[in-house]
């Protein structure tokens, strides 16, 4: 905490980097490009899994665990996949270290493997090998399994939570006896994810589909969720995959229907990940540091008692006792800080760590059965009696959550504009924001946009009106409203 | 569910093959030696991951997530830790794949890594190069993390949850600023690990100490819980190191004491895996199938609908209304079987994924009020009113959670001997079981009674009593009481 933290508009992406730090986040492991999740970033994504855990068990889903090593050869079946992912791989190769006769220790030459195996990427091919032994009969589908896991990624440019080469996440991979029932689950999965973010991360998203430049190695058709962060940049959040028939074709999964006719099976598979707290970060961080949506805080409340000595320390206790044994009765997660640290560096601290609600309470509180409460959210203090605090958390903790969404959500909409023309989407990219605008569907279009502006197609939102548009840059009739922006 | 299962006194090992199959626990992957985890079995693992995880986190430990990969020098830097896993390792040595020009994928010979990476075993190498970092000072301590993760041995001899290449488990790694503290931490986990096997798993533990050919590779002193399995062999189900100064040796981790003082820091680290799911197996499991206690049993109660004909299939429907909504306001977690099957199939079935209590409920019961109970531990059948099954319910669970553990522990103590020489030593080897003796502490005398007998010592059990005891081998006075087992 010895170095002040750069103000968002002097340096967005260090602003972001000492956030992770200070907040006590995260931090690099010593292999380039991977993520230690320290204490409090990890009780974030526990509050998250908690939560979509739930919600996708609400809906019949079942979790399992399959295995993190892919044979070379299982990759290579869905030629699509294999070239998404061929490039950042992590390949296993032998299975022995041996003395170099030295001091050094060397891999042994003769453990090397037959085949080459490879650290599971996403983990469909892994998974239709398995689905191909237990699918025989549509008696045996739907199945919907769902695995928490981690997964690698050989990335070159990183940044911690956003992209490092090994992240954790949760894949869903569900067998489908139609096409139909494989979309619907696509889409109810979309809804899953749009309700996580904003009812819970308090971020507003925009769901949609992603163009075929866009789409997942392997996937018939990509939705996603797409939010804006502080810098007006899009990151994607979360994506659904309607597979198709592509992963029960490339490894011969078929089953028998009520009509004893052989069909191949349908298959969908969707993700979030850690990079979930880097949109928290980046969707509600301030020039004090990280502010955290309460339903997802490690810590709800802090309590920073103030004292300058013993007798003033027991006084302020014993004024507390009450309070934490209702806050504690009610399932508020709470901190006391009872550090020997300054007030003042207390407070820059838990700002610092965006926890959602401070209580300050201090021999004058005692006498006047006050407390003092600050909201992470907004600037000020409140003055309220001890009882009536009390009362008022839990709907404090509450209006935090939502305002935290209202601003997001505000912030979205005033930096999201409709472009006509080419030099309107040219000036949006160049301001910064989401330009909705017409497309004419065809990918050269998207490629030349992207090379002028460094923008991309975020999605087709669900909600798109492209009757009266033309495309932005061909001023052909549009098939599609999309949303241009540059992205993380 | 086409073949039977083999009883146990025919094969025991094919027995536990097939109950994992036939229950739906686990399936072996593509690459040898590998697990995929199914629903069922990953339910297990989940009830067992939430109760430990409750128990650590009211003990102050936090949970946190280090990086799946190790650079080969980080392993090498601990002597006894690499001579332990040298010859078990995954070794990612690249990082593209590519087209061979013609139809196949190989590994990019240009992709490889300057410096191997090791697939981790265990992470206190690469936990102890962050704890570098983080620690500087007294205040700074103790450190009381814990992660859950996969890890990878490259195991020849595998067998499902027992020996996997690949495991899931939780390794906790603390770190302290007297050697004292470090003591207490691996004793205090101990008794947790006890506690989980004992009063959740329902297995019998016996908490000892392993002698130094058995002990972890890098501690000072590994603690352990070692249960007898249905064969009369002993399972380590846990163990709980001391490693004092040897990582923070390793990689240099010193502490400012709070007069001024540099110390190196005392470290513990401590581990259970889904091995416990095959040592409830192994200990619960009968000619049947599996044995769950109902603290940790997927499905606690299941129904069984009898019915020939709509109108009784709506009948039993009806009356089973009240029943189940009082068994899921009490959080029992029930499963009703409404599936095609003959009731006699949903029986076995049942029976075979050993789930604690059953319920048939057919028309004649409707008529008379009635509920059939059926409990997985001991056989015959209850007969009891609609009433009384309901407030019963609970009480059962209880009972049949208690009785798994009273007969395994009887089983354990009526296969545990006192052997006072080598022939009375011999013949408990024999016959199977756990043999109590004097052993005059040598690592040689260790050795040659291993080689006769393939046994070794499990652990000196924490209430050893020495004292009177002579070598069960030499004859000589004992230094120390031991149990000698053959072991998984």
């Amino acid at each position: 905490m010895s170095k002040k933290l750069p103000k968002r508009e002097d340096g967005f992406s260090s602003w972001y980097t000492q956030v992770v730090n200070k907040a006590g986040l995260a931090d690099y492991g010593p292999v380039k490009g991977t993520m230690v999740i320290k204490p409090y970033g990890f009780q974030i994504w526990e509050n998250i899994k908690e939560i979509f855990d739930k919600m996708i068990k609400e809906t019949g889903h079942v979790n399992a665990y399959f295995p993190l090593f892919i044979p070379k050869s299982f990759l290579a079946r869905e030629a699509e996949h294999i070239e998404g992912f061929a490039k950042e791989c992590a390949i296993v190769t032998h299975t022995k270290l041996k003395s170099d006769g030295d001091n050094g220790i060397i891999v042994d030459p003769d453990s090397k493997l037959e085949e080459e195996l490879i650290v599971r990427p996403t983990s469909e091919t892994i998974i239709w090998s398995m689905y191909k032994k237990w699918i025989q009969s549509y008696r045996d589908l739907p199945i919907l399994i769902n695995q928490w896991a981690n997964v690698v990624r050989w990335e070159m440019r990183t940044r911690l939570f956003l992209r490092t080469s090994e992240f954790l996440w949760q894949e869903g991979h569900t067998a489908h006896a139609t096409k139909e029932e494989a979309q619907k689950e696509t889409l109810d999965i979309l809804e899953l994810y749009k309700s996580l973010a904003e009812n819970y991360l308090a971020i507003p998203v925009i769901t949609g589909i992603k163009t075929e430049a866009e789409k997942f190695a392997g996937a018939e058709r990509t939705y996603c969720i797409e939010a804006m962060m502080g810098d007006k940049k899009a990151l994607q959040a979360g994506t659904s995959h309607n597979l198709g028939q592509n992963f029960a074709k490339a490894f011969d999964v078929k089953y028998q229907t009520k009509d004893n006719k052989e069909e191949l099976v349908w298959a969908t598979s969707w993700g979030v990940s850690t990079r979930l707290i880097g949109a928290i970060i980046l969707t509600h961080g301030d020039d004090k540091g990280l502010r955290l949506p309460p339903k997802i805080a490690p810590i709800q409340v802090v309590i920073i008692p103030i004292y300058k000595s013993d007798e003033q320390k027991s006084l302020v206790k014993q004024y507390l006792v009450e309070i934490i044994t209702n806050l504690e009765s009610l399932g508020i997660r709470i901190y006391q800080d009872w550090t020997d640290n300054t007030p003042g560096y207390k407070f820059n601290n838990w700002e610092m760590k965006g926890v959602p609600l401070r209580l300050e309470v201090g021999p004058r509180d005692v006498e006047n059965n006050n407390i003092v409460l600050a909201r992470r959210d907004i600037d000020g203090k409140l003055f309220l009696s001890k009882e009536v605090t009390i009362k008022k958390i839990p709907e404090l903790l509450n209006e935090i959550q939502n305002n935290l969404f209202s601003q997001a959500l505000e912030f979205r909409d005033s930096n999201t504009h409709q472009a006509s023309n080419f030099d309107e989407l040219k000036k949006v990219i160049k301001e910064g924001g989401f330009a909705r605008c017409g497309w004419d569907g065809k990918a050269s279009t998207e490629t030349l946009i992207k090379e002028e502006t460094k923008a991309t197609i975020r999605c087709i939102p669900l909600d798109e009106k492209p009757e009266n548009l033309k495309c932005v840059f061909t001023g052909t009739p549009a098939k599609h409203e999309v949303i241009f922006a540059k992205a993380y």
